[in-house]
């Protein structure tokens, strides 16, 4: 999926939700470990139930991972599911040499045919662009994340330094353009987010944190909207996790509902 | 294996030598092919040659991510031959946020039982720490990396300014010790690697770039090298596709075997 069409996407929709399929198999609803695959079984649910309030979807790697080669069937089986309807975030911030980076953007663009892959820029534009070189992909940096120990490098501490964001952000002019690269910014830092709304005007913006991390989707969207919508908000674990029985997917459905109402406001 | 054990198996093999298992499916002797799984076939006989003159494998999971589900439980029962012998480092330089990273923790310490894993310190301690958790393994933080773009970030443009890397090994010290952490130095960056030899004395240092990507052992050695060893130079390429022939691993065992009498004059 382009740029073009997730805008229409999220226009059509009136949302600018991604829901984050963490889908951890400690947390899921009882009732589903008797299914042969409870993890495919329980995204099918999800996705089936929220697929009208959200325009994209992100699989966190992790989750799939610690499930072994089984793990990474649902993992597959999951992306096919949910189809070209939606733009498909791999979340698994890979990052390395340029010949192993190839062979990340083989297992996650032409195996699975997602649409982005969220990649740490921490070895440089080797580790990105094996993956701006695909049509129609982004690939999504990390630039200043949700998460407490965030700062400890992706900020400086001392005045006259440039931060490590952005110092990843004005790099990535030269990995590709906003048509295949987006940033992956905390919504726990909307003080930051305006300033890379400043570097990178027409990136569109993942910002992951509403939620369980406690960020405001106000402000998000006051900071980070742009002309062309340019911002993607993720939510996982309250959506997917708002009931552990067999309500669990109308539950879901219900706070994924709830955003995308919040969202249509802001657009 | 605790850092005890590894300096042991170092000094009774007189090697530093760790093999990366780079096992790229197109580059595999083409008589491997009709194998029902090539990649652990070739893996195997590669092992099988090479055991006596290294003292660590380093599977790069990309590589078995590629071929999907498949290529996963390639890697799981590569991970299960090598044995309880070496020293198994998963070069997946792994990333993400607590919760995340405890589900890479299960898929490589639980799961498969690796030694450790390659991790990437771009969001601070809280990718670092669920790894630090487990007795006896080791967290491998990416330092200073031997790719051409890794001077992108990690080494500062600015005099005053202290170094990503720096930052990095300097942090490292609030997520564990050297019992528990080792560091990526690239081998093209000798210069580099006596200050971060400084930086952490009694830290084992795994340095790729030896071999295909033209770094000197012999100065890898003199820079790296500390009173417990703390060096292990990883080889890939170079060693794996020695010969694309029938004779693929015994070529690879002469390469590795070369390595290991050059490490043992400087042992």
């Amino acid at each position: 999926m382009n740029k073009q069409a997730l805008i229409q996407s999220i226009r059509t929709k009136k949302s600018f939700l991604c829901i984050g399929l963490d889908s951890d198999i400690t947390k899921l609803p009882p009732h589903l470990l008797k299914e042969e695959d409870p993890i495919f079984e329980f995204n099918k649910q999800i996705i089936d139930a929220t697929r009208d309030y959200c325009v994209a979807y992100k699989p966190n790697s992790a989750f799939y991972e610690a499930q072994g080669a089984k793990g990474w069937q649902a993992l597959e089986k999951t992306v096919a599911y949910i189809g070209y309807s939606h733009f498909v975030i791999m979340d698994a911030k890979r990052g390395d040499i340029g010949n192993t980076a190839e062979q990340y953007a083989k297992a996650f663009f032409e195996n699975m045919n997602c649409d982005a892959v969220t990649l740490s820029p921490y070895m440089g534009g080797d580790s990105i662009l094996p993956f701006t070189k695909y049509a129609d992909k982004f690939a999504v940096v990390l630039a200043l994340t949700s998460n407490a120990t965030a700062t400890e490098f992706q900020i400086s501490k001392h005045e006259k330094e440039i931060s490590l964001f952005e110092k990843v952000v004005a790099a990535s002019y030269k990995w590709g353009s906003d048509d295949n690269i987006m940033f992956v910014v905390g919504a726990t830092k909307t003080d930051y987010l305006k300033q890379i709304r400043n570097l990178a005007p027409g990136h569109f913006l993942l910002v992951p944190g509403v939620g369980t991390q406690g960020g405001s989707l106000e402000e998000v969207a006051r900071f980070g909207l742009n002309r062309d919508i340019g911002l993607l908000v993720n939510v996982s674990r309250q959506i997917l996790f708002a009931s552990n029985e067999a309500d669990f997917a109308s539950k879901a459905a219900e706070v994924a509902h709830n955003y995308q109402q919040e969202m249509s406001k802001y657009l």
